[in-house]
């Protein structure tokens, strides 16, 4: 079973030999004869939910590797599954089914909900983790924030007192790093996924079903709305707010509030049509002064 | 207890039910009259004070968890912690009152001075560690780094012979890298503050009391001198110098050196006002040309 | 014994103290009649080769530490070392003189070749290493890429069954992430050099001997031909094609295919010619409106 979602692969879809393809209705009739068409008008989603099928999770293993460290006060449900080398701090409480991977600490207090997955070398502090969470490899949720004022003596440090708030089917990608809240909360909204290396600074809010590229930085008390997608090496200033459902483009720099519903790219950011006006204007002015032999400005 | 330091709060202050907020004097008219007005110059730093004061960092136990594998030749200060399953290898040495959380690994000879925080999942080798020292969870200081020659017959790695300086008081973000030094040291001087996720490179020099944003990254052999600013997601070129007190913005680009006290932003960077007049000169140049009907040069 | 390979430290040749320094033949003559000239085409290969001589590797230690937790079903060579809690799983296999640091995790059926060199904390799972190939600190290997499907009732995960290939002699820095394929595999070519705190993600294919540095990002699907060198904070967009020997610079967004030979650089990225031009003659304008004193076009 293979599926097919983007009409650049179009071609290849005429020469596969899988035994069916999931496709959308207009790309049905390219499929070869000796292929089935599974066709459906969301071909991804519908590829998803078979492979699901074919390649489900593996089943979890419910207990405490005994090389685990678990503070007695710690609540661990009798069907997680705590991997080897895990060290869990007082009061930390891990839901049912969870499966934590090697080398996890949990901080202080820290309440992960039913069903999560979390995978080797991840830390966690200062959070309260909803249900069906997935946070990969090294991911770093609940430190201390980038937090200091300038004295003349040097850097005071402020105090990081918030926490981390991850809500329900959130998925935090591999390197990423969560502060918690300086003096509220930095908050992930329910089903929002943030991909790989990803910066999300203290106080960030961040809501419902958001899409968070790899290497994209938000910057400290923004607030992203609902829906809103930001690609990869992305960043957005602090204290700012991103409006529902907006698309920031991949390395677009945002300095100042977005509204709803926009499509924003380059740094500074712009609306992406202006935004490619501009580098065709640009490009047309250099063309026009090279063909009037002015030469390029620049040293041979 | 509260604080205002950002005037676009204002109106939220008119609104407080905080029992004292700390305030510039500027603002201190607007404190409710329910509300103790705490007036200060700097409401930012006594907030940093007076959080202290409520919430001091958690005193440290002394002592070395029986998990960790310390070799015999370590030099443990007897009022240090070592957390569970840290490693720490032969001739390392760890200060008074230094506090290491699980799975450190410290390598050989490396040398932390007192009261260091040294959090969970970090990696130190080649590395000199001054005093109050923090580095979050998940740093790597002094590993290897990019050195190689390019041979007819593939890449040939030059052997990273340095190590990592850092010196009192500097603070290090989460899983942010450091390179030990190639032939010198990678040296980062006292007081200066990195984000998460931001990579020092090789031979890097960095002053005293800088501030290095999130996912920033420094190219190899580049000295910063004291009390540089460097946004989030800004590069900076290898083997060039940045000026005491200059500021480079986010997401900016620096591919030269920088006089002292220059504000640079953009990518290739330049001035800020600079930066900002060729963005407001094309923007006008586009409209300019979209009020006289001559199409965006954009396909529709 | 030292190296000269930049012609901006010429005049620090002149005063050098070393008793032997390599150079390339038209910088002989500069050096001191104390210091013994070792010329050649490639000082910097050369330097390589002669540190090699005076600093070896540490011979590695073979034997699994006691403190490893291994699957009886994995298969460790008998002239491996295996450091302290690290974890291997089932029918994982460790190659002849590979050096494991501590907390290395070693995921189901994972395959090491010969004389690897896998630092401290590094995870990998679902994935092949060739020989020779040395993994950083903190690096991650394998782990499920950004994946889903949107449906009216949110994002539905996609399961991603492919792995990571990492050919021989490559190289990958200190918490760089590297998602395993989603369907097919993510394939890192022969004697590659990855740098610390990339982004590499699902079914990427990277040619050989290709260099990326620190904190470049490829995107999903991607094709990287052989020896494509790309720049520190570089994004290559998805399902693209970066044609063999290209350069892409630092922070340049690539978002078509690229032919074989370009040098291109810029966001959106083009040819670097170009791209220099263009800031020159936007520079150019904007310098002529203020010698007409048009004014700046921005708020004094």
């Amino acid at each position: 079973v293979s599926f097919l979602d983007n009409r650049r692969y179009g071609p290849a879809l005429e020469q596969t030999k899988a035994g069916a393809v999931i496709v959308h209705p207009d790309m049905a009739a390219r499929v070869p004869t000796d292929t089935i068409a599974i066709v459906t008008l969301q071909p991804y989603a519908a590829w998803a939910r078979v492979a699901a099928l074919f390649h489900p999770l593996p089943p979890s293993t419910p207990g405490i590797h005994p090389s685990a460290i678990v503070d007695p006060t710690a609540e661990i449900h009798a069907e997680a599954q705590v991997g080897p080398y895990c060290v869990i701090e007082a009061r930390a409480s891990i839901g049912a089914r969870c499966v934590l991977g090697a080398f996890v600490s949990i901080g202080k207090g820290v309440s992960i909900g039913a069903d999560c997955r979390i995978a080797a070398h991840v830390s966690l502090s200062h959070a309260i983790i909803g249900e069906r969470v997935v946070i990969y490899v090294g991911g770093r949720i609940g430190q201390e924030g980038f937090g200091f004022a300038s004295t003349k003596s040097g850097f005071v440090s402020v105090p990081q007192l918030g926490r981390v708030l991850i809500e329900d089917d959130v998925e935090i990608g591999a390197n990423t790093t969560i502060d918690r809240g300086s003096a509220g909360d930095t908050v992930v909204g329910r089903g929002t996924r943030i991909d790989n290396l990803v910066q999300i600074a203290h106080n960030v809010r961040i809501g419902r079903c958001c899409v968070i590229v790899a290497q994209a930085g938000i910057a400290g008390s923004t607030t992203i709305e609902d829906f809103v997608q930001v690609g990869g090496q992305a960043a957005i200033a602090g204290h700012l707010t991103v409006g529902q459902g907006t698309k920031i483009g991949a390395q677009a720099g945002v300095i100042s509030d977005v509204a709803a519903g926009q499509f924003l790219v380059g740094s500074p950011a712009q609306p992406r049509r202006d935004f490619f006006r501009q580098v065709a204007l640009l490009k047309r002015m250099m063309i026009r002064r090279l063909d009037k032999g002015k030469g390029s400005l620049l040293p041979d």
